[in-house]
């Protein structure tokens, strides 16, 4: 186990110093800034978000803010989903493809008025992508990343937790909606959303200055439902079928191979980037597709590399994120598998570190 | 210290192997890529970078390949430096800048033909910003992340060690140019540059395939000069002034301002994104520059986040990086100092998590 070099380059968060005083075991690098894998043990961690409520530093999703006249132009060039719908108080999940339609990111966008948007991202400089087009279209948009630093709170009792800091309103937040309340003076976007299967929200935190009042101000309302300090659990991730950009999926895939055909709206979203080549991957379908795998025995290594997923002597895909899961009692893991093998219940072998394992492919996720 | 939590996402190298059987004992991420920090410890990495010779995995210096009829247009485009008298052969240090001359990366350019370029990056997804460029003005060019993976070889023994692996030819090869050479039947470029003040070599691996074949050549040829694996090293790139996108310079800094205005040559450069904004900072000149500082008494702590520096209760500028140097027995450090203060020998105060200490700014940095 290798240690963590910090520098100016991994950025600190408004959030950092109650994560190191909460314990904060290890790290990963997530745009260019620190978000906290584990505190007590992943299964520790685990355990208590399915049980009671954590806060999580996930300023890591930097937000893109696009203002001005041109910016749902410009937030339509981004997605092939259909946006016209969309309302100001709405979070849409939104994958971002390029002219080949491979997967740049998978935000949530989050509308806050017609001509104010933002993008709250995954782990990839997309602001570079949306400045570039802005700037060779020159389209009438202020593009930029502002001091916003999402703090979530997940788990069963986090919604009583968010009322006891934010007010019982909070509650009327239906799931991707979002609304404004009020902390030391300032109104905040308060979203029903987040990184897991337990329910939550997200608050948007605008100004670093406010970020450890707030985090304290939820640890003093929460103590008395057992709060502590947690960040997204790889094993819950996984069992709820959460992909992550980087693991699950990267440039090489179109949205239709990572399950997300149903947000290609690409007959009626007019000028997003891609669109040409996914109206063709829409009408052939994708020849590989993210599978839930199954791997049997005992507990897997840390998955830090693709593992191939073979049937017989041909690779028919791979695994990109595994691990133990203690509620299932097997090991649950996320692979992308090509079409010959991924129906249900089909039986293949996943070659891990440790050696090979029989696996099978399921339909649904456990979770 | 906090563990790194590994995962696909943070991307092994193809050296990955080699580094881990030298016992590793530190990462950070760059470009979403593993980077050794540590070996044996800092200081005697450091030690030994400067008598012996080093292989260094700096395979997150990713390239982005610009091919096309188009490729030396857009490559101007993004940079304020003249690149017309470039030839293929020569590799030029070019600032990229957006459309407000704010510094995107600082990566090393490598001219391969006339419509063929390397852009080895710093990090930050620079091949957003490309590629948001290339489709924006329809430029007829192919632009992509090649299987290429620098592996840097460092310290006075380099050119010994590159000759014993790719023949004495390798000698010629002058400063900031490359040459072809063979290994493994395959055409390698190989050019006279590198992170660090020790001289050495960049060997671009074309083909991660060969990756370990080379590491091992390497490490067997130079069993005589005690050879070791290495890395950039944080105190001997400061006694250097080898600034460190994100560490020391980002997006809010124009190239002025970080000391880089002599590669800038905005009236001649025509084409490039930010050429208005930066005729303007030519102009008036910046209001803050990089300089060394010295930061006298005992060794300082880590510098993981920004260190105020103060004239009285004025705050000045700041540290970005800062480390204790055994050989001119002071802390090292970079920093951004307000005109008003950038003067040498001027006396400032820094303040460290430790405390505040007194410094001095310095004209040159100190190898």
């Amino acid at each position: 186990m290798a240690l963590i070099s910090l520098s100016r380059r991994l950025r600190r968060t408004p959030f950092s110093d109650g994560v190191e005083a909460a314990g904060v075991k290890g790290y990963t690098v997530y745009n260019r800034m620190l978000l906290p894998t584990v505190f007590r043990s992943i299964e520790e961690d685990y355990r208590h978000l399915k049980e009671a409520v954590q806060v999580w530093d996930v300023a890591c999703e930097r937000q893109i803010e696009i203002r001005g006249p041109d910016a749902t132009r410009l937030v339509q060039m981004l997605t092939p989903r259909d946006l016209r719908a969309m309302l100001p108080g709405q979070c849409y999940y939104v994958p971002i493809v390029d002219e080949t339609g491979g997967m740049l990111n998978d935000p949530v966008a989050v509308k806050l008025a017609e001509d104010r948007w933002w993008i709250s991202i995954a782990d990839s400089d997309l602001l570079f992508w949306v400045k570039g087009l802005a700037y060779g279209f020159r389209l009438d948009v202020l593009i930029q990343e502002p001091d916003v630093s999402p703090l979530a709170v997940q788990g069963p009792l986090a919604e009583d937790l968010v009322a006891a800091v934010f007010g019982d309103a909070v509650r009327n937040v239906r799931f991707f909606r979002f609304g404004l309340f009020a902390f030391r003076g300032r109104q905040l976007v308060v979203a029903r959303s987040g990184y897991s299967k337990q329910g939550g929200f997200e608050i948007y935190v605008e100004g670093s200055d406010i970020g450890m009042s707030l985090w304290h101000a939820l640890m003093e309302a929460g103590r008395s439902m057992d709060v502590y300090a947690g960040c997204p659990n790889l094993i819950e991730r996984i069992e709820g079928g959460l992909l992550s950009y980087g693991n699950d999926m990267t440039d090489e895939n179109t949205p239709h191979e990572c399950g997300l055909g149903r947000f290609c709206n690409t007959q009626t979203a007019i000028g997003c980037v891609g669109r040409d080549a996914l109206l063709r991957v829409a009408r052939e379908g994708p020849v590989r597709q993210i599978r839930a795998i199954e791997i049997y025995g005992d507990r897997v290594p840390g998955c830090d590399r693709l593992w191939p997923v073979m049937a017989g002597d041909t690779q028919v895909g791979h695994v990109s994120s595994a691990a133990w899961s203690p509620d299932f009692e097997t090991n649950v893991a996320i692979g992308m598998v090509r079409m010959t093998h991924w129906d249900e219940g089909t039986d293949v072998d996943v070659i891990t570190p440790d050696g090979v394992r029989a696996a099978c492919v399921r339909d649904m996720f456990w979770a």
